[in-house]
């Protein structure tokens, strides 16, 4: 497991921050109790966790009382939406999501619309981007819940969706935006994009698999998705994963103190890598390349389909010709990618490419 | 942080032992990888995955393949109790469950009761074991699924699965075991039980918290309760918490390895604090004595409803006398209890009760 290659696929997971790893380790050790124990080991974990939810609000302009803490990012977008589905039981029986969602909010919504609510889904441009009039068409009085994802996990393309809220709260809809692949990359402030409910994801801003958060704004109408003791408010019962919910928190400060920073050297490196590449490469399908690139760790799209050799449904919602689409090829960066990375993943992608191209002209 | 009791409370979460804590590490830190990627940090941490689900799949005496790894124990008898409901549509309209169980095993079963489901519950007897002849009045030809506890998580005692299980196939009807309390602890095989579910809690056997385990026997009719991508058999989305999967696999192992030598040594250091004690304390609020005894870091009951001054839930089903109730504590050991903790913990709760009742007598 020593000579691992050049890993750029930030937007699939990205590593632990060591001083994440290095926060959760007393919660892994001495510091193990159950936070709804009333004794010292109870009390300490209990603190821990009010101080983790401190400092994940504070990332996206939320307060404390604001975050629930879930076992993935998943989990939030099915909590946000079977939630606020079960919580309205008036008339609104609409739903309205993007054709580029992620399918732990695209198949909650498909399940609603198999138990009778109707859905409409919004298509998008040529450049991945949610049309609005598309949207400004679809919601309606009786619209319950909009879901638009805040940035693309595949394109990283930025979503209308302070526009898109506010078209919802226009026709008291409530806005739900999964910010898995936006919140601690770049600025985030749910109350600035008028989001009720918004989702956060662990793992996307180096923190370890297996923890996410809701945002949820005071008043919101939900309901919890799973039945048990009173944990988080009665919205998520199970006792509380302590280390990872320590480490969002610590992942989230860190996110949040070199936010500025980190996205302006990530936009250079990206820049560098990009002028290096043709980006979109003929002639020869992505997970080719990919094959003939040992030295890099990438994807041809999302890994929750990786493996396939088939267009991704969001190329496809963006109507990419099939050849352009097939030679997609996600590159995503973080916070330990270096400029010498870049430069050797540049010149093993061209290298590769060269010798697949020249061997299919032979 | 660092002057903490002694630790009696290992119903409510155990330590993480060491070894699971050092194995989890490395996934803490450069082997990060998404499961579902296909480059080598995602192969090497699939791989880990199916390791560890070999090693709990061995703890109970199943197939790699019968393991769903979850969140927690309460997301397991939750997806074991509304998964098993979704996937049966047809007469069987009837479940059945025990007094005594854990509320995410007994508030799914309320959740399905107000859905338009029956329910029988079945009552215990002055020891807290669920009755046989309620139960075997109570299971019948229309029963979907029963649903038992193997261990009580605040009196230990052990439940006539084997027979319930028993009377269950004889009706046609599934049986799912919340096995979180026992587990880990002492042998379980999910198959001599009758289990067609069965559910394990990492944190009562030394994992951390946040990771739990659902054996599911070949062919159980069961539906996700989660929708997402396809992890997990598609019974439950989400990124898998590949570090807190590899602290499940290394606890089973652990565990299994040292159940037998491990039960004796526990039993023998539980017959000594026994020994000590005067095990019901009347005249005394089991709440009070903890609050006087400071040294020692143990429960009144379950840490679900800790700090309540209100008798338990399980001992008001034992019909235990509301004095008598009052007056509980649990004392639960685990496997770095030591005998010189057991004496400071007998002397520390004798002095506490003296101070006490000779306070109240004068």
């Amino acid at each position: 497991m020593n000579d691992l290659p050049i890993y750029l696929d930030c937007n699939a997971t990205t590593p632990v921050d060591p001083l994440v790893a290095l926060a959760m380790q007393p919660w892994l050790g001495k510091h193990f109790g159950n936070p709804s124990s009333v004794h010292p080991y109870g009390k300490e974990a209990k603190a821990a966790v009010e101080t983790a939810r401190a400092e994940v609000a504070a990332l996206i302009g939320g307060r404390p009382g604001d975050m629930i803490f879930c076992g993935s990012a998943t989990e939030a977008n099915n909590l946000a939406i079977f939630g606020v589905a079960r919580a309205l039981r008036g008339d609104q029986r609409h739903l309205v999501t993007s054709a580029i969602e992620h399918p732990s909010v695209m198949q909650p919504m498909r399940w609603l619309e198999a138990e009778g609510w109707q859905l409409t889904v919004l298509p998008v441009d040529g450049t991945g981007r949610v049309r609005m009039e598309a949207a400004a068409q679809a919601i309606r009085r009786d619209t319950a819940l909009v879901s638009v994802m805040l940035a693309n996990n595949e394109t990283g393309t930025m979503q209308p969706v302070l526009e898109i809220a506010a078209l919802a709260h226009a026709h008291g809809a409530l806005m739900h935006v999964d910010a898995a692949q936006a919140a601690g990359k770049i600025p985030v402030d749910g109350n600035d994009l008028g989001a009720d409910l918004l989702t956060l994801a662990g793992h996307k801003f180096y923190a370890p698999k297996g923890v996410g958060a809701l945002y949820l704004r005071a008043g919101t109408p939900i309901l919890p998705i799973m039945a048990g003791a009173g944990h988080e408010r009665g919205l998520r019962p199970g006792t509380e994963n302590v280390p990872h919910i320590v480490a969002l928190g610590t992942a989230a400060r860190l996110a949040q103190e070199g936010l500025v920073r980190e996205a302006a050297r990530l936009q250079a490196l990206r820049d560098a890598l990009h002028e290096r590449l043709v980006i979109a490469i003929p002639g020869v399908a992505g997970w080719q390349l990919l094959a003939a690139t040992p030295e890099i760790a990438a994807s041809t799209g999302s890994a929750c389909h990786a493996g396939g050799q088939t267009v991704s449904d969001v190329l496809a919602a963006m109507s990419m010709p099939q050849e352009q689409a097939l030679g997609a090829l996600r590159l995503s960066l973080g916070r330990f990618t270096t400029e010498a990375e870049i430069d050797g993943a540049a010149n093993a992608l061209i290298n590769a490419w060269r010798g697949l191209t020249s061997t299919a002209g032979s």
